[in-house]
């Protein structure tokens, strides 16, 4: 794996003034990363009540806000209906869903190696039992 | 793509007590997702301070402690020499290095998206301008 593999130059997450670190904070950041994932589901689009209940322990306000980085950043289409009361559903972009589907990759990996994980942990908080 | 194909149903992120959600986290929080990318780099391994250049804008004290969370998880090894002044070197282990090469696509894939990204925010901004 090498940093120089960079597809495109122009920009660079590592760069504190580069707009892509917001985009990936926006993409990975603790309820934007289940709100992508959560859209990703074979529903394809869901309520925000339903993404709600999905994305557990978010409160409305941060799904909201959540939201609506996503879709300033083209990723979640939000499509109101001007029905009485209005309703409004939630999609992945095409861009979106090529997002979820790299961010699924890493979740996924991550859940299966949890093991491993709590095994270091445990190694970790062993070794260090006397502070 | 669907959630339902995730490798090992033991563990999921969408349950706000499952410790995969914390993981997670780590591994994609703010400077996590920089530290374990810039530990991908070809050098292999990296002394705190040349970390600290790399991951533009990071403090001292949330590199310490982003290196300790994913040390704890069994991502990054720090390997501490008895010199003096003490030397200390950081580098990804096998499990880590897996957990960075599929970072690295979400993040170079959002990198290379970015003009598609730039212009949704600019639509989504003027079409907002009455705010």
């Amino acid at each position: 794996m090498d940093l120089t593999d960079t597809p495109d130059l122009a920009y660079d997450v590592f760069s504190r003034t580069c707009p892509s670190r917001g985009t990936l904070e926006h993409v990975t950041g603790r309820w934007g990363a289940l709100t992508l994932s959560a859209l990703a589901a074979p529903e394809g689009s869901l309520r925000f009540n339903e993404l709600r209940r999905r994305v557990d322990g978010v409160s409305e306000k941060m799904l909201s806000q959540t939201l609506q980085a996503l879709e300033r950043d083209g990723l979640v289409h939000r499509d109101a209906q001007p029905t009485n009361p209005p309703r409004v559903d939630y999609e992945l972009t095409p861009l979106g869903r090529e997002v979820a589907e790299r961010l699924l990759a890493l979740i996924h990996f991550v859940e299966g190696r949890m093991d491993e994980v709590l095994g270091a942990r445990e190694r970790y908080d062993v070794t260090r039992g006397c502070r």
